[in-house]
């Protein structure tokens, strides 16, 4: 279906390599010399050894936190799958630059810098701080007839979710949270998630921001017909594919953005269901990728569970949380940065003089 | 059993009242109109109001956090309960005073004064700055064969936990952890855990800092012969009796500052299975204690759950995290923290100029 080059796919997909298993034993090694009983930090050592993996060092360096969310509106909006009208995408990116949202006052308790990235709300905007301005279209094609995006505009929003990854390397930034706003999106993420894992429409779609029965019931019957007429003529569909057919601008540009920050060995925390489908689908068209992935809470929505069981990753938090944004990517943060403060600042059981186990 | 008069028992929880309903729904209220889909914050939503209900007020005031590790030695030990030898109870108290724990590296991150408590190490502390000493015995007597504690050293050691609520409230700190070291404590644990919630030694014991198979067996063994002998010629034992019978004093120390925290309205973050214990003996002595509390994280142990599901308490993180001295606890402090810099700092739907759903 869609035409990215072969030079183009194998432009995203080359030097992205696993994080360092030589380098996770060192950590491992290390964790095992200080002052707590062997294994007793749990998941804050799995964490500090995974993210001493993807950096290849120790962290000493000091954490420099981002968090980028990507928004754009959806053609399948007009077809009634949210709570809320389709405008609010543009209300929540001013929400955002006015410094009012959730995603605000947690970037900045938590000392994350923040980016909000516009690939295609259907609004226009002003030279904000804070706003990149990197609209591609205002919304997607309606993907109940036809592909979300063309080839064109999957290219340019993959494209711009590189150059956001390169932009925060070039910013001293380490750590990454992504996130997204879009009103309709839990339907893109829905389908992806069916085209991904097979599953059905009915086990895959959630009530997103909070839909009632009847509206719920016609948001499984859209996603349903959506996977009916992209994918049933087709034994497997490429990630490509599924992108362009019912993806987003914002999907494609955190997908872009997580396969370019795995070049540049930058720690991902990705952030609920809809965010884990553009991480799914970076881990689909490399599986490398799936190591530099902490995935910052397991959303409410059902079809998060779904890919986080195929992608075999576990979720830092559980809290319920079913925002979006970035919110529990960034919520999650200072727990990595408590296991990498544990691991670079704690005594060892020989420079304390603590008596080790029998 | 024991003898504490009816005068200091009453005196223990007078005051106790439960959080305000009414300040829970006000918060409630407040919430709904915040820019976010109705409850999307999930537990983040219930925390921010549990706080309110607590504080009474939206806690605008900074947050002013403080942690508390109370520690002592146990008579048990001499049974071969624990992987560590008994002077490891000392080591790690002087690793505390030199900054070289865990504790001490989360407590530093996140912004948290550090307390330890000597209430029963055997062993002499200088004059150490962050070292209250206030040591009742060098350590308990050994439960298999006597009460662990006497009626004076009870009374002692709750008396202490409650001086330590008051300077806390004194020092204007209004959010508190609590925690513990003490070589031998999780077997106390697990013995208040039986005498609680009717459980078999064999589902509340589990392997402490990493005891073996063999170890582990015999720990059971001593669970099951402690609780035989304290409790089976009584129906139902009182809390009191119980922290007498097959507490610790670090135990007793922290159900003393539990009860007291509860009267100054203190926001009480509870660590793992033994604090945990030490709390559910609170909430046995005064019901109303349990809706100030938060359980910081889910330990591994086997025996937190039951006291969880007793205590009808849901814990904030779940990290498969078995180390005690409060490190729970504390790293459960940011997500507080963010719940309450959301409640007070968000725009709502109306300043913001956002839609509302449909």
């Amino acid at each position: 279906m869609n035409s990215l080059s072969s030079e183009q796919i194998n432009q995203i997909i080359q030097g992205v390599e696993p994080p360092s298993e030589l380098w996770r034993q060192k950590a491992r090694t290390h964790l095992d010399t200080l002052t707590k009983p062997l294994g007793s930090l749990g998941r804050l050592e799995d964490l500090a050894a995974q993210v001493v993996a993807i950096r290849q060092d120790g962290f000493g360096a000091p954490i420099k936190k981002g968090a980028y969310i990507f928004a754009a509106d959806h053609g399948i909006s007009a077809e009634g799958v949210s709570a809320y009208p389709r405008e609010v995408t543009h209300q929540m990116v001013l929400n955002y630059l006015s410094h009012g949202a959730a995603i605000n006052v947690l970037a900045d308790l938590h000392h994350a810098e923040l980016c909000i990235v516009d690939v295609g709300v259907d609004a226009d905007f002003d030279d904000l701080p804070g706003l990149h301005r990197r609209k591609i279209a205002r919304g997607t094609q309606n993907m109940l007839h036809e592909p979300a995006m063309t080839d064109g505009q999957l290219a340019q929003a993959l494209e711009i979710g590189a150059e956001m990854a390169s932009a925060a390397v070039a910013a001293g930034v380490n750590m990454i949270a992504i996130g997204e706003m879009g009103i309709g999106n839990t339907t893109c993420a829905s389908a992806i998630t069916c085209a991904l894992t097979g599953a059905t429409a009915f086990t895959a779609t959630g009530r997103g921001t909070g839909v009632g029965s009847v509206a719920h019931s016609r948001k499984i019957a859209v996603v349903e017909a959506v996977c009916r007429k992209h994918f049933d003529a087709v034994s497997s569909p490429s990630p490509l594919d599924i992108l362009q057919c019912v993806g987003g601008l914002e999907i494609a540009a955190m997908t872009g953005m997580i396969l370019t920050a795995v070049k540049h060995k930058l720690v991902i925390l990705i952030d609920g269901f809809i965010c884990t489908a553009a991480a799914a689908l970076a881990v689909s068209i490399a599986p490398d990728v799936c190591g530099y992935l902490i995935v910052g809470h397991q959303s409410e929505e059902p079809g998060h569970k779904l890919l986080l069981d195929r992608l075999k990753l576990q979720p830092v938090l559980s809290l319920n949380m079913r925002l979006g944004e970035a919110t529990g990517a960034v919520l999650a943060m200072p727990i990595i940065e408590s296991a990498m403060a544990l691991y670079n600042q704690m005594a060892t059981f020989s420079s304390a003089g603590v008596s080790v186990a029998s």
